[in-house]
């Protein structure tokens, strides 16, 4: 049976999670429409967009039977049902769970504990800019920093496979937000190995925020 | 192939990552050694546990190869792969993509979010203990909202399925975190119900942090 194809994209360009999404659409090759959730305005706020995603996040992507698909690395994996050509995730189950782990560690224990939102309660609560900064910075820092121990005797182009994977979509958009805290990305020499790879493919390239029509 | 077993969970009782390998395990029937991490006294800090799990979190799960595999997410799936009897991963494509989303929004944005080291850090930047405790209190408030209109009207005994799936494996454990720090969890009605439905198996019911036995 044929699975509903994506047809939109809830998108801002500088969210790391739509940035995977972005990416894994390019490798696969689906062309969607962007819709752009311009959260400066609240627009994720809104109960029309909370309707579509309960947690009020980017991003969102809508199917075309109108199902509502949230949660990247969930998106990620229907686009892997979906589309089975050029796999997101490794075959070997040892493989997968190393990649998965990778994946989560970033999408898990990292941007979720820096991203806007976190920022907003940090400075409600009466914590610094400094402070803030420092938070930011701080939590991309640990992240990427076990990330590498993951991935430093890896052999491989990408982190853990010789085509990208889940460990590779979520590393880039990691690494872009991490820059701009302010973190030295220098000391993780194995992972700007596999981003430089990475951002050699177009799928990735234009992924970019730089590049998205809603940038600022 | 045959895929190297489990061996040894690297547990906590109070871990709400660790608490789902455990319910996932049991689920399995699949019988491992514990030992008991004691975060109080900072084992998860030791270089000769991060070698196992660069993030010092728990739970790790060895394999009987010496394979250390991190991340609950990607331990669970690891348990398909190994065991495909009693899939926790729905087969239907949408089903699954929900279940996932539903997973990560207490997984991904959730509980890292309000984890102990997270709180420990509220403190370090000042944050008074009152603030502390309404920081996890929300958060767990805001995902298991989240989880609540993402289930609403589904119609089956478990969260998206008639078996219980990743989603019921990630709800129990945070539901037991939600009210530890005083969130009134009658205004989920749906989660209650698969909740209470979820502890009648045994599998629930024996991975509970009160059973277990580095519990204090």
């Amino acid at each position: 049976m044929q699975l509903p194809a994506p047809k939109i994209l809830y998108d801002f360009f500088r969210s790391a999670a739509a940035y995977r999404v972005r990416i894994a659409l390019n490798l696969k090759g689906i062309a969607v429409e962007h819709s752009y959730v311009k959260l400066r305005d609240g627009d994720h706020k809104s109960a029309q967009y909370q309707a579509m995603n309960p947690q009020g996040l980017v991003p969102t992507l809508t199917l075309e039977d109108g199902t509502h698909l949230t949660q990247s690395l969930a998106i990620l994996d229907y686009l892997d049902s979906f589309s089975p050509a050029h796999p997101l995730t490794p075959k070997d189950a040892i493989t997968k769970a190393k990649a998965q782990a990778f994946a989560l560690c970033l999408a898990a224990d990292t941007h979720p504990v820096q991203n806007l939102g976190v920022l907003e309660r940090l400075r409600g609560v009466g914590v610094s800019e400094v402070n803030v900064t420092a938070w930011a910075k701080d939590t991309n820092v640990a992240g990427l920093n076990a990330c590498e121990a993951m991935v430093k005797n890896t052999k491989t182009r990408f982190a853990f496979t010789d085509k990208p994977s889940i460990a590779d979509i979520c590393l880039v958009p990691q690494l872009f937000n991490a820059r701009r805290w302010g973190a030295d990305v220098s000391q993780w020499s194995r992972l700007l190995e596999i981003e430089a790879e990475s951002n050699r493919l177009d799928a990735f390239a234009k992924a970019h925020p730089s590049k998205q029509a809603d940038a600022f």
